[in-house]
């Protein structure tokens, strides 16, 4: 068993100052949000979690937030559940892209992977990495994938689901172009609302917590479409991309809408050459957590039918965010 | 059989003069896109539609706009189709949502409304109207509402989905209180892009008409979440929403996600009393046009059940539209 999303965080964002660039240290240090959430932008949207956002019953040492100790991850997750690879993610690492400041967020990109190869990835020979990028940079971006991509225990390339673009836009292309070189598939994780990237929600800001978490799939919509019409999948055709807790139900739904329209409006995008639905099944693939829950379950194992669940999603559990999925509970066929 | 999404164009903006405030009329007239499209922004959005929004067998009289020729409507909707009610939506009328002057808004509102009532439902005794409000200018909808709300061949109240908050914010209620009120249904239309509205898409700005059109359901999305979730199926009991030309195969997903979600949180909206699924059921309705289009139909009809299709679908053509459905090609179960 793999999981596919794991967080693993820091005691303090200070712990980058050492792999950060030089002359950003102090930005980091006594800058705007010094401690422990340090220059990722995180709680800049309209809401509140009203619970926040990890589970309470796991209490590291010393008040440090959960996720942090590897000790406790080890127990509660790692021998728990006899898990054979956990693909570490970060925690606010990701918030770089909200970011006006390429350069910095490029710097704070690069120094949390340089800490997380050099700390996490030594803890445990189950930890595979990603390395964050930050979108907004594609040519920083692209250096870093070049940089520290060819590491043998750096598994995919991660963003936010939240941007200023869907992914697709030639803007991004530099990223693509790298991550096809490395032979890396390319994440996006919900995250990244706020600052620099577009309102998460079509219909403008949300009130509540909960309504939010319903309609976090809006932006791996846009990617899903975005990549496709642009025709990335074409132009690397060795790259995947991993949609990261924004569910699955809503996908079938954007395939036929996709599928149907592209019959009529093929002019758009003369660079395809399969249905949409063809190249999400190739190349798109999307993480469990947290999977739909209906009251009556075959109507959510219809949907897994029509994506061929069985070879397009990811098991994960959010390990440690409050809305974890535990592995023997999670409702998917047996087979 | 009626037909819930029918859209009567003019000829030309300048027929609303006679009907408009004296002091916009110059506005109308000299100012900003005078003529035929008149002060109502349809077009500031990133993409351009490549086949025009119309049908282009549908050929008026001197070149006018499809949809604004009476003659030709009923020879190619309601006689064909032997439809019994067509609902007419206006065309660009609910583009008023996107302007930032609330005075010119629901100026031009009242003005539609009442070219539409002296003009189109005295044509034929098969229309029914849409009253068009500027949802930005809350008190003024209400009024408009209340203003012309009892006419007899008035069946609802009509927005764009295009938005500059999900509907269900407060800052709306007064809209949700005349309707009410009034007991109309309240309806929004794809549409209200730009301007002082949100992307209607949560990743940023989409390239192509194609992608976009796949994404057109995420306003719809964050309306349904913030109706439920902000009460007002409560507070307005008798209210119904109607979603026209947002699609139907994300609503299910939406609403598992809803149910899951609000039992975990739902400290945060303390004023609900049922699962959001049941007051999706009793409160809201979504046109068939365009119905998604799965390979497999058994995979559309499986979406169907999981939402009482049978109960809360609206049958719909969209005339004169580029993507109309042909009422003896819907693919839904026969029964």
């Amino acid at each position: 068993m793999i999981d596919c999303d794991v967080h693993n965080d820091w005691t303090s964002a200070e712990v980058l100052l050492p792999y950060l660039d030089a002359n950003f240290r102090d930005y980091l240090k006594r800058g705007e949000i010094p401690g422990p959430r340090g220059s990722f932008p995180h709680a800049h949207r309209p809401w509140l979690h009203p619970e926040g956002f990890k589970r309470t019953d796991i209490v590291a040492a010393n008040d440090a937030p959960p996720g942090s100790d590897y000790e406790l991850m080890r127990e509660h997750l790692l021998d728990r559940y006899d898990v054979e690879y956990a693909i570490l993610l970060g925690e606010e690492a990701i918030e770089v892209s909200t970011l006006g400041n390429p350069h910095y967020a490029s710097a704070l990109a690069r120094a949390y992977n340089d800490w997380m190869i050099e700390t996490w990835l030594l803890l445990d020979s189950r930890f595979k990495g990603s390395i964050v990028v930050a979108p907004q940079d594609p040519t920083g971006a692209a250096e870093e994938i070049r940089r520290v991509g060819a590491h043998p225990d750096i598994v995919q390339v991660l963003v936010s689901s939240g941007s200023y673009r869907p992914y697709g836009d030639p803007v991004y292309h530099p990223i693509w172009e790298a991550a096809a070189e490395m032979d890396l598939p390319f994440a996006a994780h919900l995250g990244g609302q706020g600052g620099l990237n577009y309102n998460p929600i079509g219909g403008g800001p949300t009130t509540f917590f909960w309504e939010t978490h319903a309609l976090l799939c809006e932006t791996g919509m846009a990617h899903v479409a975005s990549l496709i019409a642009h025709g990335v999948f074409e132009k690397w055709p060795n790259l995947t991309f991993v949609l990261i807790e924004c569910g699955v139900a809503w996908l079938p739904g954007v395939l036929w809408r996709l599928d149907a329209d592209y019959k009529a409006l093929r002019k758009e995008t003369p660079w395809l050459k399969k249905l949409p639905s063809e190249y999400a099944r190739e190349h798109i693939r999307m993480t469990t957590q947290p999977l739909e829950q209906p009251k009556d379950r075959q109507h959510l194992w219809n949907v897994l039918e029509a994506i061929d669940g069985k070879n397009t999603l990811l098991f994960s559990t959010d390990y440690p965010h409050w809305d974890f999925d535990d592995p023997t509970q999670v409702h998917i066929p047996p087979e």
